[in-house]
């Protein structure tokens, strides 16, 4: 027996506004909406068409934002690493920045090869190096 | 200009311990190990190949297990979902336990149609209705 990982759930204030981000910043779309949960993700047909694709192996997960009443309070134990896969690194923080993402200094020294930032909300996410330029070693 | 989500990080205090379990938990491999992180992930082949993948479309991430000093304070404010994808969901419950995985409480009413759980550091996570039988509607 086994599972796939189909889903990642992210609690927030503001699921349709983290929502919007997170769609401008991976190209995914609004599946599903409704006041207090917005799943968003690549458009992948059908349920039975999801059937069929877990069947043959993992898939890309749908992201879910679910509103919470309590607000975030310390780093988060999970966060997401996200390639660029046309334009630099530094061209996708930027484009990043201007969709409402922020550096965040969870104690890194700025030497790493990632970037640190924080979604509208604060969560921390990771911006890898380009796996479209000379940054990534292939 | 895109990024894709290629990885998940969890930040934890045994990664080989939770690799393992993640490992059993979702039918993936150790890719790369080291004593402070551990990445896990269906095996995809070079990084050539990852960049042909991405550029196709959003892909299946590995998950990293970095190991931190501190320890897990407050409910994640990210969580995984799994999707059973062969048996009900009771059998992959108890599947799951016998791996290392507890019933978990954030407050759920009993009602609703996933089951919570934590995994061995205490990060909840929940089981989705199985996608092989016929609690999940296709």
């Amino acid at each position: 027996m086994t599972s796939r990982l189909t889903e990642i759930n992210v609690d927030c204030a503001d699921p349709a506004r983290l929502a919007d981000f997170w769609c401008a910043a991976l190209g995914y779309a609004v599946l599903d909406a409704t006041d207090d949960l917005v799943e968003i993700g690549p458009r992948r047909g059908s349920d039975a068409e999801l059937l069929e694709a877990v069947r043959r192996g993992p898939v890309a997960p749908s992201l879910f934002f679910a509103l919470v009443p309590e607000g975030k309070t310390v780093k988060n134990r999970l966060h997401l690493d996200l390639s660029p896969i046309d334009g630099t690194q530094a061209d996708e923080v930027a484009r990043l920045e201007q969709l409402g993402a922020r550096p965040a200094d969870v104690g890194q020294t700025g030497e790493e090869s990632w970037v640190v930032m924080a979604d509208p909300e604060g969560n921390e996410f990771c911006v890898l190096r380009s796996l479209a330029t000379g940054e990534f070693e292939v």
